[in-house]
């Protein structure tokens, strides 16, 4: 037969964003690798630029990005990422995005709305991902948004493991602090083995009509009670969820949640709530200048890191953990 | 300038599959417009093959199907439908589907499933379809499987004028049968100004692993109970959460449910258990010989007439309901 | 450089729907290989459900289906499991469909038809397909409905071999039983050696509009006349031609053809014509129930093991058989 | 409602390619119209140029181009003012290709091969067509290989008035040359009302291998026969055909086809043999120098002019002609 | 004809982003039109939400947006209000980016660069645009990136004509203010009727590697020396060719650009050149805070307003200036 | 886990159309393997016909063409070719294109034009090419054209190297022939360290409307002269440029330029014009015929040779060469 040949190899090489080197690095750091040096740079006219300092050509390529503020930014440099990598022959390109963007935007609510979840999927394929890797995506549906692979992790074991050393208790209910969140919090229940509870928004019907009333539907009275999100944004929803619960007779109210944004009045809202503490994972960075004593920040690295291993290996991600819940 | 010029004209043309023409014809009599002719038949081998029997060229086609069981071949029928008047030159397609096929597959739960209801979106994208016209997704985020308009109805008002009028009571309390509908039974709350419970299954800690307990969260002793679901289909959480009611002394339970799909031992099911009413709307045709005395079917004719109506005029889906909620 | 490497390595992965395991088993175990265990079910709703239970990452995966009928449920089966299959990370999927589905809708007879062979070949692609494999294409030009490679495997080898051995026969004459098969026919001529004849319908002269007559064109009389055709489905056309060639004198007739629809009438037409033999390959099972005495199944299980072979190694699949005649 | 408002209309614009312009003015007299002034030239290196003189924004825009030798300039002329008429915001855009190029090359015949009549059907589409007029297509099939409408426009009608008219006679035969036309044959032998025979190729078993003999199959002693073909290229198969019939006793030969190619030793061995007529349409035009004295050429221009006006009309292409059989 | 008839119009409708809305609102006065109330806001955790207050179902939609820093904001914002325009069913979408979003990052000056202009004309596809407008694109090869209709308008007209009328003058000389620049010079040259001199940067070969020498190719001294570029960012080039000119004896120096980002030490630079003026547009605003004293900003607006009109009522765009250079 | 495995690897196949096999020849003896038997003909009707003579199954192949006059001919034959390798299961395609066709034709320059080279882009996308390799793109942009990787070599270092070695010389000026090749002539100014002139057109001022006079800007009385051009076509711009230099008092010109078209009047004025010496590459064959005393050809075999064995080995393109100036 005509030609030369030669053995193939799989070459795994690991990209970063500028939003948090950290977190990619520790990734690195845990699987023994270097990330690749990259040349990133915003220019004074705000455009970015990206090249790599080696060769990427034939790699399977994963470009680590986190999407904290300025949210659009980091996305466009992903995006970017991508193309280059692309454009450079990259073998495969799987877009790791630990907390994805938009994913609140993952329907219309009202006529004349984006889908902008759908949207931030179509831009990743179109740049020329193969792939995405994800954790707690705010709904699950969002996996079909893309039309490839994508690797849905969960932080719920990390969090949870760190609640059930700590705070191993009868007296515990899982509290789900919206209508939208009883699923997740009915996971929990499932997985702590203690009752559920939810924080329902009402219409006070006594009263004039914008007036929402918190009402606790399930026994918390006395109990240590454990509100569990996928998102603390402004800390609207959870620290009015603690407030309600204290008022109810709760014994003690901590607060769980993988996405950490902080956002807006976060740190007051969470500083002045009597929260026993709050747990969160680094999906996010931080906000600098944030200071919340409370909060614990739980690394999700390691889960990061086993995920790309078992997906550069092809090995099963979903047989990488115990019960199969943190894999979808 | 060369050339020949004439006036443009939009033109409305209906189509029906086989599953249930009744609700096309519906539909086709309160627009004031005839079904298309078409010829429609399944050969001895089981192959779907179809012919329209006047020109199609340039219309604005609705293909009105519904998707009982079996569903895959009134699916397979749609997809064949749209191809024919792709290769026909209708203008514009339009996939009328009032319960979304596979729309319960929306995401993986586990490892190694499909997400059926994108592929679905994708398979009637690939037949040609432009846009897709559907009553209560199960997920609002199927939206976003489309690529395209997709025209979300409600049938959240239809039902809940007949409840109001019927069963306009103090004592109500709106119950969601799973944590997963806890959303919808929110929206019901909001309609009918009354309070919330919701059903909860989890493991009885004081047995074996696999019983799971009915376990109802909020206040229902003594009230008019109203489970709402988007769907029943073998009827087993309703009548689970229905009986959970009634021994936590639930005075009567009445179940409304947008999608009756009525599978295997529904009727049974549903005929044993103490309903006071079970209302539903026509996006199913009630399988044949099935008989559940205490069941009502409201009509879903007028939602989806109205809405075709509005498409074709370039009018707004949004803005021709009272309150916006029952078109996203 | 930076980065982690490993060799890389195919592995092949054989799935089969519910159609016809039998064939799938047949292949795997002349491969030498299991198939993967999977959980395929459809509830009672009548949608499909699938799940693969060990991993499929980066395989080269063969999904074999055959589509009797009902064959719209066949083919949604197989279209979920290559959803399924993309969604887990298969490296390269290849769809596996003996007999072509809808291959006879494969242009518009008519105006204002579907091209539903053209529309099955584009789902396929939609729900991930790489490739296709399949045997005996009704038209030879389906191949390029798909916009990839497609393996197109001839049964007629397998067919004529059998022929060739037990009827070797100065005496024969390969008819086609109408204008469409001529091609067909000549192959078969071609490969045998014999002369052609043809049946040609067509309009009574002396009668009224719709009579056809079943006119022989060329010379059968005392001769054994091997009649050949792609597909048997109700027998109508083929009994048809039988009893017009044994009126014109022919000493016996055989019947050869690779798929056995067998649908409607066909069992009675088969049995109540006076055939020496019919002789088909089991790309398709026979339905339950049937039974023709004269009728010999040929197993089309080692063509496949061996042209799945020779794409998994990167062989020839051209090369692979004596004279080209059977891939092309 | 914001915005502005105006009456939409359609623009039928014709334009054409250097192929063959006398077909197009053809078309376009018949209809009443001019073409559209284009600038067309191929610079001293062969690369084509396009423009158009007026502006085509909003147009309903038929590129009418034929397909002769050198076939590759010709459908790159076609595709190249497909694009720029795209650009130029065209708002729909039909290719008119009355001979498809690359027809024959409908499938792979043997292993390795393009399948470039998909190939062309890809690149019209990835040029910019929106759809696809020809006529008589070498298989029926390549419908398919246009993922939108393509109008399968029939020569048959104006070939078979021709001949009815002039040869009406009890004593006729159609013939199809080949095992490959068959199909095409029993359509006139149905229009014609007269029987069929064929010609049949195959080794002549008391020689060696290579030799071919004609067998004719049927009855055409005495007879007018009457060759049909959709194709004259190098008249090899007619002329051997005709040979074959006179040999076997036949009055006189007719031939007809709609796609005179006359490439190579057509001329030469058309005018060898001794046929009464042939008949042909001006899908391609008479290549230059090229004198057959018996060749009558019949225009396609009205067909294709009807065809263009229904479909700017949004009329029926079907039902234009009396018995569906010229438009599939 | 089964159906209902209507007649269809065109409507148009004008969206702005909140980049520059200031811009939108003086094209819309020129139109007698007035912008689509619409709902832009960025969250606290600086995602985009866009909704708009009224129908645009059918309606003809331009999406005027600026692209100054941060870039990247305001091109999410535009493609999320694409993302809505598609799923709420506009008709056609045009998106109108005066100074196309990383239009400099056109090819890859080194390996493993991204091509992010085309990146860009990617995205906006993917979120549904159907056209781009655009003025003075960094190289007019941009056009091609997109694959469809791009408006490519001339700002030189508007820039020209200032010049023209109030710096008349024989002594004047076009110059380029380095290599990449001198094709638009050239089209300056011409359209002024003035010589040309181009600014060449080499290293200077008695010095160290790396000092660059301004070498000035042409004839300046005396003269009035027009520098003309597309676009000023932080002034870098232009005003060390300003100081090269003065230097080699020029009279005085103008400077003229479509899009003035003035990014950086931009005004420092340019308040510190002794320019007699910059003339530039205001495709960008000029950015807060922002003093040039010597700066004349002339409106684009009238040039957006005429070409969407045009565009809008399938007018020649080209045709609509009178020498053809200002919209290719 | 269930199946089959072996070794994955790459194997490189070198294909050669018929416009220049030898090029492609002197690549595969450079890299030590032999051109891939390939039978491809032109039928007499001139429609082109492919077949390769051994497997291709799992290759990683490289399909060479150049493309002289009949370009069109050329660029479908390369068309199809790759379309019969993805039909066959090639793993990678890359399309190999010395001189890229209709490179010019890269914008519009009028209204109404098409963009050709955007349009050959994504032909060879739509046959089946998974990547470019070319040699000096007219304009680098046309990079973007390409959605995947595009390796784009530069002949300079090829070109310089002999010219510096030959005409090393301190009164050297490198010369742009008009304004669009600056940017080309600046990179050799850089390379060879000699300063930079330009020709200019532009209409004499003392004379009717359409005289062009050629100006020369910068310095060249008494020097050697080097024009620098990507292409000599006809020859106009090239030998005029040379005129209006020696009416200057250059003292000798030379001319350098990768791709040597020589079509039209081309032998005629580059013989009639005192150039010292024309160099020229051999990515396209010199035109049958031509004979030119005095043009050097100089061979790209090696570079094409070198990038080709990168690509396979997955090595570096960019680091293969000293500068990184002739790979971007």
């Amino acid at each position: 037969m005509s030609g030369l040949k030669r053995n193939s190899e799989q070459h795994l090489m690991l990209f970063s964003g500028r939003a948090y080197p950290e977190l990619a690095h520790s990734v690195a750091e845990l699987m023994g690798v270097e990330l690749v040096p990259s040349r990133l740079i915003a220019y004074a006219n705000s455009e970015i630029y990206v090249r790599y300092e080696e060769s990427v050509r034939g790699s399977d390529a994963f470009v680590i990005q986190s999407h904290p503020a300025p949210v659009n930014e980091w996305l466009m440099e992903q995006l970017i990422m991508v193309d280059a990598l692309k454009r450079a022959s990259a073998k495969r390109i799987t877009v790791v995005a630990p907390c994805f963007p938009y994913a609140r935007q993952d329907k219309k609510h009202l006529g004349r709305e984006p889908i902008s979840a759908r949207l931030v999927s179509d831009l990743f394929r179109t740049a020329g991902a193969d792939r995405i890797m994800s954790v707690d995506l705010h709904a699950a549906q969002i996996q079909g948004f893309f039309n490839g692979p994508l690797d849905h992790l969960s932080g719920l074991p990390v969090l949870a493991d760190y609640v059930e050393k700590k705070y191993c208790d009868d007296n515990m209910v899982v509290v789900s602090p919206d209508a939208g969140r009883v699923r997740l919090a009915d996971m929990w229940s499932d997985r702590l083995k203690v009752p559920l509870a939810i924080i329902h928004k009402r219409h006070d019907p006594t009263q004039a009509n914008l007036v929402k009333v918190y009402e606790v539907v399930g026994d918390v009275e006395g109990r240590t009670c454990m509100l569990v999100d996928d998102m603390i944004d402004t800390g609207g929803t959870i620290c009015q969820a603690a407030n309600a619960l204290l008022e109810r007779g709760a014994a003690r109210v901590i607060a769980a949640a993988t996405h950490a944004v902080l956002s807006g009045p976060a740190e007051e809202r969470l500083n002045a709530t009597p929260f026993e503490e709050i747990i969160v994972t680094n999906t996010l960075p931080v906000p600098k200048g944030i200071d919340i004593p409370k909060m614990t920040v739980l690394s999700i690295a390691p889960l990061l890191a086993r995920a790309i291993h078992e997906v550069f290996e092809d090995g099963s991600v979903t047989s990488l953990f115990t019960n199969g819940a943190n894999v979808h």
